[in-house]
């Protein structure tokens, strides 16, 4: 199937919209589609209908499917489908993701299955009058991405099928049914859900050019919005598929990685009964005749199984955060990969565990995902993901990120200091220096100070303004922060006062009462942000094109 | 060590108090509880500077741990401990569990690892001074559950250990530091942390018979309530470990089966714009300008990924329920194991797939999970959970069902008609039958009527008054429910509109059109509580036994 001949199948890939056009425009094609899934509606009401026309020899072998359509031919998966199966009648399930006539009695239909796997299927009118003109329209006329069943010969093709993942084989279609149909018009067509998107958010534009999106100014390009708000079309983009399957891996890297070091899973809650880690950015709710508040993070529940006798623990689920924030970095609901273990002499076997897990992660998906990268980079180009040597990994210190910052980034930055928290500009410019220094795209950076860390972090022993604290970095941007923590009551209570809080407020006090209630062995852990990882490594625009349904202050929907 | 010796060490092991007494005696434990961790923590605080007396020339080799102490020899888990090390020097992290006094000399301590590792220490004091009499006083002092430090070197008993888990070797103890002090008075001790527990809840007593709870009268019980509240101590009782690994077991193998046959993971959002599958039980919240919901289910977005392409897929997370449900099987959240699959001819290709993995559920478990289960039982005793032979899977229809009931159930369900969804009674008493009748307590109930089944039931085409919607029961108890979805948006909005509700309001506005915008494959599927599974699987009294942090109607906390 030539190019052109795929755009003109293509009805929803327009011009990118004007900033100003967008919401005119958007309106209108909402508007459009719905006219036409109307028409769409009438004419699947009536195919069968005119397929029963008394010319028709071919009536009973096409049309909309009914629960006595049964075909008795093999049932085959396109990603098993090879020249062994030539000559062979199967039958198969699949997606229409394009379509073309060639005159009146002949047409190509491109089919699809899973994320990727396409084959080419034909269909003619034959003398017989199995295959008949009808039968041939009415194929050719089905709407891009309806849900067909479907009997077929296995044939070779005259030449290798280059437009499809199957090349070697095509199938010439006997019987077509439709199961499920697609409108006239798509919100958003496969092609252009396939495409890096547009503009992010109507809020945030100016990030855009920052976080690297690839715009070729000549594509088509649909906005993370239009994205978004078709997420059957986004989904069934390859891209979107390669970029979950990539998600899965990671997640299921870290368990694996984890279990087979006696790490034990648990689930910590949701809803909790006081604001435990400070009353901002965190969700509350009526909660029968008291408040509930929405967990902010696992912390405390992960201590909570330290302190129960579970050496190490990790869990992987939701955490909440009330911040109106509305950049490609933030989500109101996200994924955590979280663990906690007990440090037997020095907290550094945490930061050992966690550079573990993560290596593991990222050695992992270059061999297991190597195909779906392939893909996304295919879509959003980014350079390889630079990972140090083993048993060289790039541990600093805060203060020597900043020291290297004043001596050797950009001029802003001569004057910062180790007492302040680094802005996301900073963190960005360290990550810089460091690849350029130390080859790598992973370093950790220790010893937060301790203004910059909750009531929780652990002082180190030498120097008190400092935690045994860390965040570990990807290209520049946080993507893990962890500690130490305090595991002794009176010096968590000390801390707590410290920094200006009551250790018998609500929700602290229930915490510190489980250090308390027995005897705590020294802990450490940390947070990952799953979807950030994934969107840092590829290094995608942002991470609401990681997450399978994210949430934003402006977003609930789908 | 002796029965007695262990009683007399276990101050917490009071005896069950009477309904009324209960709360005045929980206050008093707490308060009793709060002056003991007073003295211990004064005791701790001096415990070093007690051990630094002129004359104690031992007093190197044990007391509170600082950041100098080190010990050079090899780092042991008792769980790889064999009459191997006999001989060696080891050193070793390990909780209190038991200890006392053998005269002024000696002192014997149960040291346990992870939930029930455990190993005999001996401690006497020795002419050279390594070992003296204030030392030996000193560890026979320590609290219960503290947490320590010690070297020892390992020792054929002269006779096995029988009260330990490593009985053929014993630890003679010539250095102990402690780590972290537990307080005097334990809230909840180990002993009475691993019996089965008293009254599960204030307002349903009710229900403990019901339940097939397990009380011997002479046994002390601490009280559900009295467990949750002390989580690091509940959580220490090697049943709640066990509890916690079954569960963890349950989970993993939902994974690997679903897993290998292709099904993919993802996570759905808990926050939601609308009350999507109804507005009771559902738990709102303030979100920015607008409202929020929490989800009943991932239902929607397991059909959105199954729209997105996806052909199988499956999650594991939170659901949250706002109903004011005070019993052992209810909670506000709790764990979905959900999945959602393509249908290819007929749905029961779904029943099957689920019966698949909860089978094998069943069947790994008692492989895996064989020490475990034993060791529940020996708290919590049960009948074998009986399973299907293989290929004998029991499936009755909702009506057959019915039947069995009006038939040989008891008198009272000599009515019960074939449209009316089932009481919990009746389905108990219909699981008694069926494990007399077909000797499996693992079955399906098939065709439920249309009127017990949400609007995207999908009607049996054949019978339009039941559905092609099912659930699956263990021990007569509900753990999963499931079935066909409309995939067709015309007739999921004529199913919309003939359960009265609006095909345009919100939340199910936006689900319909997701059917609208592409063509969707027919698909069915089914949702599993975590935690009912493990329990019903294990005849445990409550759910709140099983979840790591249960969350009811008046809980919140810890």
């Amino acid at each position: 199937m030539s190019a052109s001949a795929k755009e003109e199948a293509n009805p929803s890939s327009e011009p990118a919209p004007s900033k100003k056009g967008a919401k005119k425009a958007e309106a209108k094609a909402k508007k459009e589609a719905e006219k036409a899934r109307k028409a769409a509606e009438r004419e699947a009401a009536t195919a069968s209908a005119n397929s029963t026309e008394v010319q028709d020899t071919a009536k009973d072998n096409y049309g909309s499917i009914t629960n006595a359509t049964q075909l008795a031919s093999n049932s085959v998966h396109l990603r098993a489908l090879s020249e062994e199966n030539v000559g062979s009648i199967v039958k198969l399930r699949a997606w229409i993701q394009n379509s073309r006539m060639q005159g009146a009695r002949m047409a190509f239909v491109e089919l699809r299955e899973e994320s990727n796997w396409t084959a080419q299927g034909v269909v003619a009118s034959n003398n017989e009058g199995s295959v008949s003109k009808q039968m041939v329209k009415w194929i050719g006329g089905l709407k891009l991405e309806s849900f067909i069943l479907l009997e077929a010969v296995v044939k070779k093709p005259l030449e290798p099928v280059k437009s499809c993942k199957v090349h070697g084989v095509e199938l010439h279609l006997v019987k077509v049914y439709l199961i499920s149909a697609a409108p006239e018009m798509l919100g958003l067509g496969l092609a252009a859900a396939n495409r890096a998107v547009g503009r992010l958010d109507e809020e945030d534009t100016t990030e855009t050019k920052d976080e690297g999106l690839h715009i070729t100014e000549s594509t088509p390009l649909a906005s993370l919005a239009t994205h978004l708000n078709n997420p059957a079309m986004h989904k069934r983009a390859p891209v979107s598929q390669a970029i979950a399957d990539i998600r899965i891996a990671v997640e299921d890297l870290f368990c694996e990685y984890l279990r087979a070091r006696r790490f034990k899973k648990f689930h910590p809650p949701s809803l909790i009964g006081a604001a435990s880690e400070g009353g901002s950015n965190v969700f509350r709710m009526p909660y029968f005749d008291k408040e509930a508040y929405l967990a902010q993070s696992p912390q405390f529940y992960k201590q909570f199984e330290i302190a129960g006798g579970r050496k190490r623990v990790f869990c992987v689920g939701p955490v909440f955060r009330a911040e109106n924030s509305n950049t490609p970095r933030h989500m109101t609901e996200f994924i955590g990969l979280d663990l906690e273990m007990e440090i037997e002499e020095h907290y550094h076997e945490v930061i050992h565990m966690l550079e573990g897990v993560l290596l593991h992660i990222f050695r992992g998906l270059s061999t297991q995902c190597r195909e779906e990268i392939e893909l996304v980079r295919s879509v959003y180009p980014s350079e390889e993901f630079l990972l140090p040597e083993p048993g060289r990994e790039v541990r600093l210190t805060f203060a020597e990120g900043q020291a290297l910052l004043r001596s050797q980034g950009p001029d802003e930055f001569k004057d910062v200091t180790d007492e302040e928290d680094m802005s996301t500009a900073q963190e960005k410019a360290l990550g810089a220096l460091v690849r350029e220094k130390y080859g790598t795209d992973f370093y950790v950076l220790d010893k937060f100070p301790s203004s910059a860390r909750p009531f929780y972090a652990m002082p180190d022993p030498e120097n008190p303004s400092v935690t045994n604290a860390y965040d570990f970095m990807m290209r520049g941007q946080e993507i893990l922060s962890g500690g130490q923590r305090l595991h002794i009551p009176s010096e968590l209570e000390a801390n707590i006062r410290a920094k200006g809080l009551d250790p018998n407020q609500p929700g602290i006090k229930e915490y510190v009462d489980v250090f308390k209630s027995v005897g705590v062995p020294p802990h450490g852990g940390g947070g990952i942000g799953l979807d950030r990882v994934v969107a840092w490594y590829l290094n995608l625009p942002s991470v609401h094109l990681v997450c399978d349904y994210p949430r934003t202050p402006k977003r609930l929907d789908p």
